[in-house]
């Protein structure tokens, strides 16, 4: 199967999320980035792509003149990946999918909740493959998680325990032209937003990735700690799900000494589990009545949704890369199956899973408002 | 200064609580065990004395006339320890204090939020030693913690993160005759409150003793997720601290893998700390813009708060019942000021903490009947 | 059955380990501290009987005056605990075997091999208990770990991997007048060995303890890096076992950050375990094929030998002193065997692992000396 | 500049560390695999090539094919990357070389020290960049433990501890086809050392990467506990340095539950560092007199030498295939050096390291073979 020809929306030199998705999609050799309307600056533009060794011709200024142009070309590409600040999302994809043009979308999925609705359901009525980075459904040992939970050896789930943390946002440095900050800072930006959608729908997300479970309500108490800020910094979330388990979500940017802190903790009936973010090749299980284990990747008693998702031995760790890549290889095989009109079953977060993290957002800053109050989350 | 004399109320053989108080009580060599009315069975009383050593004669069959003949003997007990189910606390107390007896009780207070009201004015009337056994916060990391906070190191602080998780109870033991759960389980004996009452006061009452800070309201989720029960097993607790803090607090005897899982966790402008009672031995520490530390007791970085609760070496680790130990010689130490007539400060949970962590059980239960609406913890 | 009557050489306010050696005697209520010759300084040793309650008539300005004269009083002590410098260890132990009182002795066993040689022997013409402080080998986890190779579930062992470090004699405290460095550096109170002796014995015994096996020799790399120092502060020696197992064992009091670091691994032909002391109650589990395991003390998978030696349950940590006092318990159940011309099996330390100890010291200061060469441990 | 034109000899499909190469030079998008002599079996090499994307005329049978053609080719490939089994390393080396391309060699550099040392003349006459992936030391926190002891943090070095353990021959799997395991224990093919050359050689040179010490001499007793294998797979080796620090290194690849168990741990007269491969993002340092830090990459604290190795931010963990990219991306700086005729400094281990590797190799058989005698490192 040849290269997928890949272009990139955003993502310009020094921004950290534009690096990470190029590495993810070098790392397996699937892609070939070569196209790219990589700042809204045109000089910037310009030194980014020469930079990543994007042909000058197939370095656009405007997003809109790159759908335009590479739906047209002959060997135009075959996806874009959107790394645009939130409020760009919809637009860009709009235009890319209208082109024909497969989309990789970074999340939240748009900066409203009315536009990832539009986007979805134009998603669907192209048929076009659409991925959404919650990246962190790509470490083999989530995908552990999930086959273990599918396979009941945790029984029925009563609690789930979820955190994202970071300290990052802890003081103000929106104000002193930290770009990252800025923008996820801003509401006209960001959304409604600040930390529960930055991370938060990461977190919100892996919960009912791993369990199969969906969330039924929420209730929310956000806070702003950091003065001059108008999003959320902090917030701490109460979930119920549809079976009755509970949960609980604590999302923070404000939490010194928390570097990436995203952590899942599951209890059914039978079992327990763990993971965490920054220690990601290992998964903590408790079985009630039996000694805890650690079962690492690759190592003995891992499962095949892990394995096929895994790349080296066990005891070499993997990383945040290689689980970010694990949504690229992915995608090019739905790419490709897409080419080669199959289908194939994949456990990419789709543009439905980007709407309901926008859902998520939606509802929480509702609950917020309201006093902390009950908000289903079906509708 | 000559020993203690203590009595006990409840702990006969093979109760868990009254062997801990036991050995709390002989480690540091400041009480001799002298009377008992150890439990409710006139022979399981006998046996436990004669294995205790304790004298025949000083053995009874109820503690209404262990409190009135003690409290008459010339060299009648100095002190009493109350171990038996949370309903008969207040009582107990009430007739040693009567009597003219310290009261070491342990928690929660009594088994509703009256009785506890009562037993605090009447603590205060009498101006005799109550100490309540909210244990953790005698362990020497928790002191440091203290210190810590109150010296400003974490600057002001925003965010508490708090969890208190067992898995004893996860499935239906207290049918199978397991006499621990049996009475906790059952509202006659424990009160309103099951997971909450049971551990969820040690957590919200440490929470308050590191931080210095008084919570103003709660919100809670409540589950009984083991078919059969009551009580509640599960608890997601939101919480608001009067400088305008937020925190979390997750209660649960049903977690597949936690044994007595207690960990604190507080982030402040400056820094944060995060404490566990498993390993209560370490207290991790991050400021923002400075590499993590680990602090160990007795180890390099410890305050005299840490220090003078610590008896042994750094690397030697200390533990449960040596945390413990540390009420019991605090209590020593205000029972021979109060012989001396002197004043000393101290840092042991009072008659007034037991009170407090009555209203927070009795205001958790409110508020999840009322469908987890915020409720003040004021009054 | 009654309180074992006990005394102490040894042991005056402010030393450690007399502290510990109290704290283990009381914390089961087995015995009562009732005489003493708690100092080679008269004005202490008063000090310190009257802080410990020990009656002033039963406190001794010399240790010969004690064993004289408590062996001959109808009510005098039924043992004595030996925490003196090393070199009086031997001379001490004698006089009160030959007045017929039990001994509890630290370690390392005596100074020398010919001293420790000699009083093996008349340990075993008196027939009294006699007991060493290899405390380590109490801890519950440690006898998890004796059990689990006993029962074969590691296979056949292959390899011993052993390390005790600490920090504590990094830089010369000893010249600062610090008074416990300052006999455990002087050949004359310490013998030939130091790091070796004071806690390279402990690590020594722990193997043997656990996998059952005996070593056949060592070859040894000593050093004294501190200035000024003449015993060893840090040890790397290889070990041969009977069984063709083969061993490490790195002996450092120079290894900054490192407390109390002993820690034993042990690799057989079916699996591994791994135990540290600085978290005791967890013990490492990885059987070949299979997920790694962490037994909890007292948690689901623990046996009888693991279970009878703890005292609370799973997650409520026991520590340094509970391991500590559960030899001082065993001894005493060995000492009321003795009273009732009973025979039971015990765990506990004897001379001859004193003894062998004290072969150790020699072997790896012979072999040091020849230039790390091969050093048969059998005589 | 251009991408470098990169062809491989070994490493055909499922060939591990042929495809961990090939992802560490896709990593960062300096190179671009054109070429392949892949695998000695024709039809292997063709198909291993098609699914690389290696045009077909580059595709080899035979490396010495390979190099004379290539060598010869306008657009020939600039460097060649070598993942045969040991025995293969310096011929292939030696006629890539001669045909004036650069080379990354796996390692150990050879099977035997006198090639090696033929090897280390050749690359000098040439003053071709000839890398050896001792991949290890491209860990950011690797770098930062080397720039910790450059600056003297830790002060004069004493204590080196290095381990390198692992589980996968602790059965014959040699005996059952697995291939990775055939060739290694293969004195033919891997040469005289087993896991001393496979894994020990990269602990070896870790320490002395980190420390920037030079190590003297080695005593070693080695094992090969599989029956049925001559090669060693454990090794109990003590080290002497230059400066009078002493060092152990203990290596297994029997030591069940021990996937890939790289530590290293080194103690000065101010401070000691600890690195665990298996868990690469931190480094545990403990200056005496301060609580112990734990540094994360990218995180507050760390210097140059790491975060100029460092991808993505701190808490999003990096692996095994970035910290090999490092010693990709900085060969190819080297490369790119070398065409431009400048000077560049590197911290790229190099065919002086490789011999080095080689002579640790040799001295530790003839130690073992001459009973555990100490053996002079220098010639």
């Amino acid at each position: 199967m040849n290269k997928i020809k890949l272009g990139m929306v955003g993502g310009g030199k020094d921004a950290f999320i534009g690096d990470v998705h190029r590495m993810a999609a070098r790392l397996d050799g699937r892609y070939e980035l070569i196209a790219g309307a990589l700042s809204s600056d045109a000089n910037r533009a310009a030194e980014s792509a020469a930079e990543l060794g994007v042909d000058g011709k197939r370095s656009y200024n405007s997003y809109h003149e790159m759908a335009r142009k590479e739906g047209k070309l002959k060997s135009g590409i075959d996806a874009v990946t959107i790394v645009t600040p939130n409020h760009l999302h919809a637009d860009v994809a709009k235009e890319f999918l209208k082109a024909g043009i497969h989309v990789i979308c970074d999340k939240p999925l748009t900066s409203n909740l009315q536009d990832a609705e539009e986007l979805a359901k134009l998603v669907k009525d192209t048929g076009l493959v659409f991925a959404v980075t919650y990246n962190y459904s790509g470490y083999p040992m989530v995908r552990q998680a999930k086959e273990m939970v599918a396979n009941g050896e945790l029984g029925n789930i009563r609690v789930v325990q979820l955190e994202y943390a970071q300290d990052w946002l802890a003081t103000n440095i929106e104000r002193d032209g930290q770009k990252q900050a800025a923008w996820r800072t801003d509401p006209k930006q960001a959304g409604k937003g600040g930390a529960i959608g930055d991370i938060g729908t990461h977190a919100f997300h892996l919960a009912e990735f791993i369990t199969g479970l969906e969330a039924s309500s929420l209730l929310a108490d956000l806070d702003a700690f950091v003065p001059g800020r108008t999003l959320d910094d902090n917030a701490n979330i109460l979930l119920r799900y549809k079976n009755g388990a509970k949960g609980m979500l604590w999302v923070s940017q404000v939490a010194s000494g928390k570097e990436n802190g995203l952590q899942i903790r599951i209890y059914g009936d039978k079992g327990g589990l763990q993971w965490a973010q920054e220690d990601p090749n290992y998964l903590h299980i408790s079985l009630l009545g039996h000694a805890k284990k650690i079962l690492t990747r690759a190592g003995p008693g891992t499962g095949s949704l892990a394995n096929v998702a895994t790349r080296i031995p066990s005891g070499h760790p993997e990383g945040f890369i290689e689980g970010f890549a694990n949504i690229y290889r992915e995608t090019a095989d739905l790419i490709d199956a897409y080419r080669e009109k199959k289908s194939i079953t994949s456990l990419i977060p789709t543009v439905d899973d980007g709407l309901r993290g926008m859902r998520f957002i939606d509802k929480a800053v509702a609950s917020n408002q309201a006093g902390s109050i009950w908000q289903s989350l079906d509708h």
